[in-house]
């Protein structure tokens, strides 16, 4: 870590927080359809939904339950009642939110609506953490959703339409991860278990490298997954061993490669110790997914299910989690804008 | 204010935080369009475009050009520049923020993306003084917009159709309002100028009346204002009468007589110093806007001219701000689900 850091601020560098008193990730929980159960990580995930409709009439209701399943689920887990949590915030990849609102509005938790497309994970996790760092908040539940379904009709076409899926084209994920973020004091650890700490985060910006194919994700968020990761090794002054795993959120196959490139040519070399949750995701032989899993829920019940028992088993200490969003909407894409990108980096650590 | 409060804690009550370093807003700044500008607040705007498209092609790049104008607009008032900020948090209405993500891209700030519906402004003051507060940002921008082509495309009918209008109709403003929050030794002020500081606030949680007009937005969101406001008086044991006004977002006409009643049954009298944004924005007879204005836009363009100047002048010394949010998607409203209402209140003090 830096030895310029100034000690009074939180501040560091251009971009980046250090917690004076690091926010504990106190439980976490995902859901994910079927797919995502058949898939490698499968058997990680707290619940697998047999049901794409999880019980309701539109694939919106569908993904507003898997949230709310998810939700209490955290919740179930942590042993705390939903007026224990001070903050929720959350998002989805639905226009307006909407799973987000119609999922968490009966828990009545003061809510925070966040936007950051498959990025809103790191962000819901990194607002989270300063609110709780900062003392604004005891307990924040950070929580993000996104459905295959629905984020097809929205982004792409109907399934009914069956159209054909480019190599290049992602797979969105249907799940939802949710972690509950509280001071450290308030982890119920066991002798041998590590805290799961959030050490750190670099907020991205949004980098805009001209792609205009809502096909080819991948190619579209790994200059800004570089940008943010880029400026996390210059405002911490490490370089990319200082962590065991670097985890982007769903460059996918296409993305992947695009983002070791980008920072060899900055001389860092992340490719000994780099994965991809959009490439854990899915069996590319069997599975069909083409580029890989992506979406608001990717990065979420990768992180919930995956990475924490990493970190929780103390195969990994260090990780940098970097989920990647692709700010397009359907209207920005038919009437020709590029599509941006955005990835905000959390620093978590087994401590 | 509360007696019991713990000053241990920046958490007060159930749903709101106290500050202990107000965070100041140092800066501010509203351009708006042609009809807003023809309104009884129009010469108070920094900025009133005559073109409705703002020089682009689309309603939604006009939305993010007005949204960039504003932006700039702050930062040239504050004498500032882009790398000066930290934080830039803000959202609009249309989906997957797309006035937001090509507005401020190019001033590349780590952004945070938020969506609360019309109450979007308050929820980007809430987090941005929390970030200040808390000692994560010394400068942030919060910004909101709406355009009121683009909102009637996204969520009603586009224009060309001359679709009729029922009187509980409002009318989304084109306009987009900024303010730089920032910690109070930071404020430039001449010797008699009050300092204009956020000294509090209450998050709103998700209130739904089980309304599903998208015609009549202020009942659907009066009871999420009632609910907000009312949890403000308890969580501070404070009167309506600790402020000057009292002022919501867009309930308009029909939620303005909601919201006095509501409030009625519990005892609290806000009939003599309550006011909206949505009834000051358009002049009733002569502009046939129906219920009033309305928007992202509608809220944050009267804060960032009306309400300020009134502070800044001292005809009033405390402000509870409080914009008001429909949280429906022209999906969710076409699949014949509610429009639930969310508001977030920020508490202003000129001192």
């Amino acid at each position: 870590m830096s030895q310029n850091r100034n000690n009074q601020s939180k501040m560091i560098g251009k971009q980046s927080i250090a917690f004076q008193n690091p926010p504990c990730i106190i439980a976490a929980a995902s859901v994910a359809g079927k797919k995502e159960g058949e898939g490698p990580l499968g058997k990680l995930f707290d619940v697998v939904q047999q049901d794409p409709m999880f019980g309701k009439n539109s694939w919106e209701e569908a993904e507003s339950e898997l949230m709310k399943q998810a939700a209490m689920k955290v919740l179930e887990k942590a042993g705390l009642k939903k007026e224990d949590i001070r903050y929720l915030i959350g998002g989805d990849l639905l226009g307006q939110l909407i799973a987000t609102s119609f999922g968490v509005a009966e828990l009545s938790i003061p809510l925070l609506g966040i936007y950051g497309a498959c990025s809103t994970m790191g962000e819901a996790m990194s607002i989270g953490a300063m609110l709780v760092d900062g003392g604004f908040a005891d307990k924040v539940l950070s929580i993000t959703s996104s459905h295959f379904a629905g984020a097809e009709k929205q982004f792409r076409f109907p399934l009914d339409y069956g159209n054909q899926r480019p190599y290049s084209a992602s797979w969105t994920v249907t799940g939802s991860g949710a972690v509950i973020i509280a001071t450290r004091d308030q982890a119920k650890l066991s002798p041998s278990e590590p805290a799961i700490l959030i050490k750190g985060i670099t907020t991205g910006k949004i980098v805009d490298f001209g792609i205009e194919d809502s096909m080819n994700m991948g190619a579209a968020m790994a200059p800004s997954a570089f940008d943010t990761i880029r400026q996390n090794f210059e405002d911490f002054q490490i370089e990319p061993s200082y962590y065991d795993r670097i985890i982007t959120g769903d460059l996918g196959y296409v993305g992947k490669n695009i983002l070791i490139d980008l920072l060899k040519e900055k001389n860092y070399d992340i490719s000994n110790n780099y994965m991809d949750c959009g490439i854990e995701m899915f069996d590319k032989d069997s599975q069909d997914t083409h580029a890989g899993g992506s979406g608001c829920g990717c990065s979420a019940v990768t992180f919930t299910s995956y990475i924490l028992k990493q970190l929780k088993d103390r195969n990994w200490k260090r990780v940098l989690f970097v989920p990647t969003g692709a700010l397009l909407s359907q209207t920005s894409f038919n009437e020709g804008q590029t599509v941006p990108g955005i990835a905000h980096a959390v620093m978590v650590e087994a401590e």
